[in-house]
């Protein structure tokens, strides 16, 4: 079987979340980078693609070059990888859709809620496929949340708790990481609420199968002269009667990346915290508190598919990651194939970034509104 | 240094608080019971005095009666305890207060705002002391908590977290602690929000000095026929700038009694969580966490002024409730004496009681307004 | 039912375990101190009792004096504490047994074996009650754990593990609770190996069932000019082919009061520490591991019995300490009238403490036999 | 660069630890592998190295005609990866020793001191690297841990306590991975002292580097008719005079993969657990508990030289692995340009597995001898 062909747009020398993307790539084999456009400024772009190995005639400085260039050739790359700042993902994806090449893209979709719908305008019209990393869906114990919500573990869910804390923002900052994630132009009119709220939403809405129907928040930016939020509070309210409460912050001193996920139903409640993914705790109601390990006694199917190595060794952040760019290309080789995706396997796309970009116009509008409950969408 | 006389009211046998009041008052040395009337139903009364020891002739069925023939008595008691349900503080907390005697009061202060006001009215007509037990103030990690905001350790406050979850109420239940809990004619119009949504309140307000301002509120009675919340989500807006979130739940499955606080400021943050209260963590912007212990190295003056037994030897909940009946007896003690309370010595009274009643009322409010920003009294 | 009277030795002011005695024996209202030789020095016994609202006449500078004068009152003690430095236990021990006044002591039993068969002697002889206070064997928790033991939750037990590190003698160190410790004159050959050891070692006895036959042991003492040992290892063997690890250090830096037992057998697991001891986990092999908690779900009749309050109100080393009180309490109370303990409780007795004893002078036997297997006596 | 091209011995379908190296040896982009002598089952072998991409012509049954194959080729493989079962180390390494072929090798290092001689001998007369992976010491706060005790942040090292407990064969087992591991023809005479013991043994031996001189040891075989032992108690004395426990066991119901190291000095104390690698507490004498994290507040140099995403990201098992992998490629660049390992690289070799293997023969010659004190040769 032969490794699919990866390009790179953003990610040069110096970035964050690129390298992350060519990691999550490599661990399971299935995808060799071999193209990019890794910085808008030459040099750069030329040295970081060198270090990559990427071939001198494949490293480009602009990414509508690199689209058509790509797609003429006969080993051109079977998807692009899209890591830029927000403000920079509609471009390139529009122009690798358009080019007929199938798109991998960090989140929030976008910026704003019309390049948002560019991607998706174009994305319908390419027929190609459009793959958003919320990276966290790919750990194993999230897999198995999700699915021991679904066949009714938990029973009827009525509350969901979840909150995503971050202090690197808590004084003002500067570096290639913060400009432009605090700057309304890069990063869109939500801060905080774009960068790691989203991912907090996203991560509830795929655990619990729920669609929040409204929102009442209330966002503030506590660093003096910063022109975005960088703490949310929100409380939701879901199809079906269950609420919930969203915190995000990147101003909470003494959290690193504390994502955690609570979910309490009439049978049985769940925890889990990203910091130390290897374990759930699941409690059935009347009865003592289970430890749930990745791939350790009473995992569900769903989480060990995704699993690499026997509980007790942890997998991480990276190994989640992974199981995005392995899903990723199973999906392109089964649609390649005219085939579905296999059962088990889980691709976010537009709609899901759809669904991301409304969470972050809700809560600006309702928090704009005092509070207002405002619908999402 | 004779021993302080404490009366009961309410507390029989099958009782919860009334036990845990009892064992608060002997932790320290500094009470004896000595007269009850702990049971409106005779034989119970008379059974449960003798039980705890209390003569025959001090063991009433009747709180009116217990006032006035205690107070009559050259070794009548300094105080009374009123552990009965919410709707039945009002009446004895007034009669004892009207016949001179110190008043030691389970929280939330009254089922209604007209009961509040009646206490608050009597305690101010015979200038004796009503003492509040929020019992979670007790714990030294709690008082260390306060004392390490009050001298800025923290900066400036921007974020409080609190929440407080249980399981218990999680199916429709019945039993002498659950039935007036879920009765409004006996909690009062707030269920969970008054049950341990105040305790929540008042510790955040305890440790943080913050006065809330503002909430928007959305309550919920998830079991099907309750009449009361059992769930409670509610924004917060403090004086000053500061913002919070609380969630209250009684169906929350999978907690016990799981009461947490998160405060973080510019400088610094802390998480303390009831269930292991002798540890809270504490970071400085920028350095590593520490883990601070109770009595432990990093101490504060007001942590260790409560705490018994060196760090590493637990002290609990009945610990943290004895340190209120400690400072009951020093208050009354010095009071008798026209002295003023010790420093560090936390006592809480009418004014918390009050500010609890105009947490629920607004909870109630705002939910009812559809989370409408509501202003606490 | 009338309380008991009590009776102390020791524990004047400055003392810690004295203090810890008395909170214990007020927590369930089943004593009053009425008597104490509290100091032998006169001043400061005579304003420790004053404290303590011991009657002038009931506060003794001589044991001896005090055991004669109390066995000749009709409201004599039922009971004396005695909370010396273990060269003082076998005086006072000998003195009240004789005059026929039930003993309860801290352990370890004493100093050297030439005491210790003195007490056990005496303790023959008078047919009254003799009870060592080996507290952490009060947990509720501790007791589930012996039960599960017991009846076969664990399947046969295999691999015990016990540990028990503090760090307070890092250091050369002076006070009050430190001289005697590090004092072979009063401690006793044994430095941690009596002070803490004994309490590791009784706990994996009490729990498991199980007696340890034969030890190596590899004893030091790191401080320099230490004349005892501050840190002890251990290798044991238990009767049926059970091995085990003892690890006792007051010199372990990080560590507060760190005793953890670990019990595995070929059916299951558990694990339980100290610090936060409403916590125990267990597993089942092959299922997912559970956490119990204090009177939580799946609680046993032998760890609810010694609860007072529901789970999540975390109880702690007083409560645990306070429970050995109650049960000495019971167990005075059905010998005198002839009745056998009640099933459930347990007392600690004289050969608890010779077991302690014979663990002491094995350990030392082995380690300066350079690790050489020796049977406990 | 150039990756460098990697061959494989073992690790063919069914195989764990051969998937973990090829994980391990692409999260880096250090590595290509492009051939493998997977299995001797020629079927086996040449399925699994088509399921990898190697080419068929270099799709090997046997380890003998790979390496001289490899040797051949001018686009010949820079080094071999052993993944084989222990006594099927030697083999390989010898060969692709001889055939100038640098070695990264599993571990133990061999099955018997005999095999363990003729690796040696064979890297020595080759002048060829070999590699050993023991893969722990790959962990960012392994190598955070090994600088803080290298620059004396915890004083002198006193207390070494190391374990690692897991249940898998806690019965009677078959299987592919268990199967070799209880067979003394295959796994050599020692089992979980082999199998796990020794990454025990390493991990204290490299985090302090301290020499260990003597131990004590007492191994048991508790599954019915088990050959090699399954737990393993062992009293170590360092040079300098630090003394440690170690506890190896493969029996111990509750445990998945718990190595842990806890180090205590005269100034401070570390405590590190494998199954949550990202954290690691440190304790300054008298000062609180510090919680350090894998790159975050506090890092080391060493730890950070290491870590490829922020705090707060956890990186895993893999990860560390990977490590290993990444400096095995450092050292491979240097040597073949004559120059040194840059500082802060740690690649374990020959003398490393031999201290393995005398740690093995010691602990079985030790409980042999009756737990007699046993240099380690």
């Amino acid at each position: 079987m032969r490794r699919l062909r990866l390009g790179m747009v953003g990610g040069g020398q110096g970035a964050f979340i690129g390298g992350v993307h060519r990691i999550a790539a490599r661990i399971d084999g299935q995808w060799d980078l071999v193209a990019g456009a890794l910085s808008s400024d030459a040099d750069r772009a030329r040295a970081s693609a060198a270090d990559l190995g990427i071939a001198e005639d494949r490293a480009y400085t602009d990414f509508a070059e690199m689209a058509q260039a790509e797609a003429a050739r006969a080993d051109g790359i079977d998807a692009v990888a899209i890591v830029t700042p927000n403000h920079m993902h509609a471009g390139p994806a529009v122009a690798f859709l358009k080019a007929g090449i199938h798109v991998i893209c960090d989140k929030p979709l976008a910026a704003t809620p019309e390049q948002a719908d560019q991607i998706a305008q174009a994305q319908k019209d390419s027929g190609k496929q459009f793959i958003l990393t919320h990276n966290y869906t790919g750990y194993p114990l999230i897999r198995q949340a999700r699915e021991m919500v679904a066949r009714g573990d938990l029973g009827e869910i009525r509350v969901v708790q979840v909150e995503y804390a971050q202090d690197w923002l808590a004084e003002e900052t500067s570096g290639k990481q913060a400009d432009w994630r605090v700057d309304p132009a890069r990063s869109g009119a939500g801060g905080c609420v774009g960068d790691i709220g989203t991912h907090a939403f996203n991560l509830a809405s795929f655990v619990t199968g729920l669609r929040a129907q409204q929102l009442a928040a209330d966002l503030q930016a506590f660093v003096p002269g910063r022109q975005v939020d960088d703490n949310v509070h929100v409380m939701l309210r879901f199809a079906g009667g269950a609420r919930g409460m969203l915190w995000a912050s990147q101003v909470a001193v003494g959290n690193e990346n504390a994502l955690r996920l609570r979910v309490h139903g009439t049978k049985g409640g769940i925890d889990w915290a990203q910091e130390n993914p290897n374990v759930m705790t699941f409690t059935r109601f009347g009865e003592p508190k289970q430890i749930l390990t990745r791939g350790g006694a009473g995992s569900s199917a769903a989480g060990t598919r995704v699993t690499r190595i026997p509980p007790g060794h942890p997998e991480g952040y990276l190994e989640g990651f992974a199981t995005l760019y392995s899903e990723a290309a199973a999906l392109i080789r089964h649609v390649d194939q005219g085939q579905a995706l296999p059962e088990g396997h889980h691709v976010l796309g537009i709609e899901d970034g759809l669904q991301g970009m409304r969470f972050i116009a809700a809560c600006i509008a309702s928090s704009r509104g005092d509070g207002v409950w405002t619908p999402l969408g």
